[in-house]
């Protein structure tokens, strides 16, 4: 970053008061009358009908619309291990974009626990509080374990976005690059570079919507995962793959897709020439993509590319998903997020894309034109018509795969 | 409560939309440059500054002004244990109160732990995310120790409000009540109903301001605490006393003050009666007061009376307190709530009382007039000059007792 960028964003972090957030009285508070409403005496009859049924705290208080954004800070953007103190601005700045795109009120709860068991109970403990729980900013491979577990044991959401939220906007673009370059997911070969979080639960989400894993190839900092690897701890043993190839440049040799969430300028023009025809590159390293497009697009012109930068086209933001996934998981209290809501949020944001683009989205990024094709295959995160899709889907998976404690809403457009 | 006054409760909590408290952007987030800036890439910066210096957290992140209100529900006002999601209406209560009264941001946490020593472990690995915290709410004798262990464990203010928050309230009324029935304390015989939190806060408290021990008892509800009692927790044997009084009738013979945080009509009005002239009745319990001041004042015109009710003279109200002590515990981010700081807001309260009310107070509580005397002992909630007169005490009192990390703030009035 610059100089200049960053006094910027420290300024706007602190003037004209610290912080990103603040907590507000949504009911009158004026006069004494509100007051004994608001607090004693008149609390007391919520409480009493939320001791008598947990499930009033729904209609009594915002537990409902409340998701808490918790991280232990030990990786904190690109930035690594930096405690989970330091991981306080990246939480506000996620509870900005909840209310932003999907009035969803959310508290950041930065969590310093001695070990992995303390974190997952410290989280157990504090869930009455809340309405769903997203993970953020933990490392790999602590970080599946540590949702596995509270999944396991936490009737609400838990959802580490850094898996599943990218995973779901990877996918979805994925859908429409393949679409537009004329090939289908279950005969795709590809590459997957980065066997974090992120990595892996996108093996895991493709698969799901008909990858074949034959056809995949994991790659992390020491190449291929083949079984032969020692090294490999149980999460990326899942994935391993009988094969010859060893390095990266073997495994991009005839790919139709790669996918790098790993680290800039690892790919060079030479692996993305040796692609196979029409070949799909998602290069979403930040802040430097494992290459950039001017120099994959020097080598080869039949690419589409996506990156997780917002100044080139297809910028792969989780900023798409998180906010209404958990909209439509809060609004049917589901009880977990299922596969079937994720491959549902894909689907939609997918299909999204196809349809002609708002004139105040145009405005909004300054554009005169964008529509379906190589340059434009994920919405913008300023699209209003998010909120609008993506939460029903969402929803009507989650009463469909069972996991819904309330019905499909009213207020939602009719399936 | 009667029915109408139940749905009146449940409807304000309920309509138009659950609860009573929203998180809220305190930044712009409209254009792709506000989240520039508000999330990635603009928060790096933040966390680097965090994560090399915790102290740019109050900064650079809502932190400082950032309060836990924490309970476990295992006392939830008059209504007891009732689990933790139960209190989730009183805690949301609390943060309307410590917006309204002190702009102070609350998230509420509700905590199922399985024992006391999760709870407070709980507590301590979510408490980077906070500027202070206040428990709610506990059962004793648990709570004592609760505080005590997270006092000693954490650098931010540990606070348990129904221990002394009401002990300083309880404290300013009877120092102003005992001035006016010219008496002082240190010469007072005092005699207090109820050793739980809130007795127990008192009487420690009491005796920081120069109440005599040997001229105290303490009483709960199997009579008067002595040291032949074989049923004493070690916080009630700490005030028990030698004496030949074993009933609160006998305690009562002649005592210059009552302070009652016990339970409704358990003083009689022959007991009021036989206390030494011009004698003070603080009947807490709530809703039913230990007396009613009916039946006391029925009995004697010398009688200084307050209760915890709204709708008597006198109402001894926690919101007197908490918001004005954790405004100037947070403003000089103090690293806790020493003795100090509450003998300061007891002090600050009980001046306040003396000033002339403005007329905004008295329209308020549509009164035409209100005079520091027997029937005004105590500040009214509504006032808009405690805002500006206990914190700056409570602040002076911190940075005087050494547990302020920062100086006496600049825009407080010179000491």
């Amino acid at each position: 970053m610059k100089n200049e960028m960053k006094q910027a964003a420290l300024d706007y972090h602190s003037k004209p008061a610290p912080g990103k957030i603040a907590v507000v009285p949504t009911k009158p508070c004026e006069t004494q009358q509100d007051l004994s409403l608001a607090y004693s005496p008149g609390v007391a009859e919520p409480v009493r009908e939320i001791a008598k049924d947990p499930e009033a705290a729904y209609r009594y208080t915002n537990k409902g619309n409340l998701v808490a954004v918790i991280s232990n800070g030990t990786a904190i953007l690109g930035l690594g291990n930096r405690g989970s103190l330091a991981s306080k601005p990246v939480l506000e700045g996620k509870a900005v974009l909840f209310k932003r795109f999907a009035n969803i009120d959310v508290f950041d709860i930065e969590i310093d626990a001695p070990d992995r068991d303390s974190f997952i109970d410290t989280v157990a403990y504090i869930a009455p509080t809340f309405g769903g729980i997203n993970l953020e900013d933990i490392a790999a491979p602590e970080c599946f374990a540590i949702e596995e577990m509270l999944r396991a044991r936490l009737d609400i959401p838990v959802f580490h976005d850094d898996q599943h939220g990218t995973a779901v906007i990877i996918c979805a673009g994925l859908l429409n690059a393949l679409e537009l370059q004329g090939k289908k997911l279950p005969e795709a070969r590809i590459v997957l570079l980065g066997a974090g979080a992120a990595g892996l639960a996108t093996m895991q989400l493709l698969i799901a919507l008909g990858a074949k894993r034959e056809r995949m190839l994991l790659l992390d900092s020491q190449g291929v995962i083949h079984p032969g690897r020692p090294d490999l701890n149980i999460y990326k043993r899942r994935y391993a793959q009988v094969t010859d190839k060893r390095t990266l440049a073997d495994a991009m040799q005839g790919a139709d897709v790669f996918i790098g969430v790993s680290a800039g300028n690892v790919v060079s023009p030479e692996m993305v020439a040796s692609m196979a025809p029409r070949p799909v590159v998602f290069a979403l390293a930040n802040p430097d993509p494992e290459i950039r497009p001017e120099l994959a697009n020097a080598v080869r012109r039949d690419l589409i590319m996506a990156t997780g930068r917002s100044d080139y086209p297809n910028q792969v933001n989780n900023v798409l998903g998180f906010p209404y996934i958990f909209r439509g998981a809060l609004d049917v209290h589901a009880s977990s997020v299922s596969r079937a809501m994720l491959v549902g949020a894909v689907h939609a944001l997918a299909r999204l894309a196809h349809d002609p683009v708002p004139a105040e989205v145009l405005r909004a990024y300054g554009l005169e034109r964008l529509e379906f094709g190589p340059e434009y295959i994920i919405p913008k995160p300023l699209d209003p018509r998010l909120i609008k899709t993506i939460p029903p889907a969402v929803a009507r998976a989650a009463v469909d795969s069972g996991v819904a404690r309330a019905g499909y809403p009213a207020h939602y457009p009719a399936p």
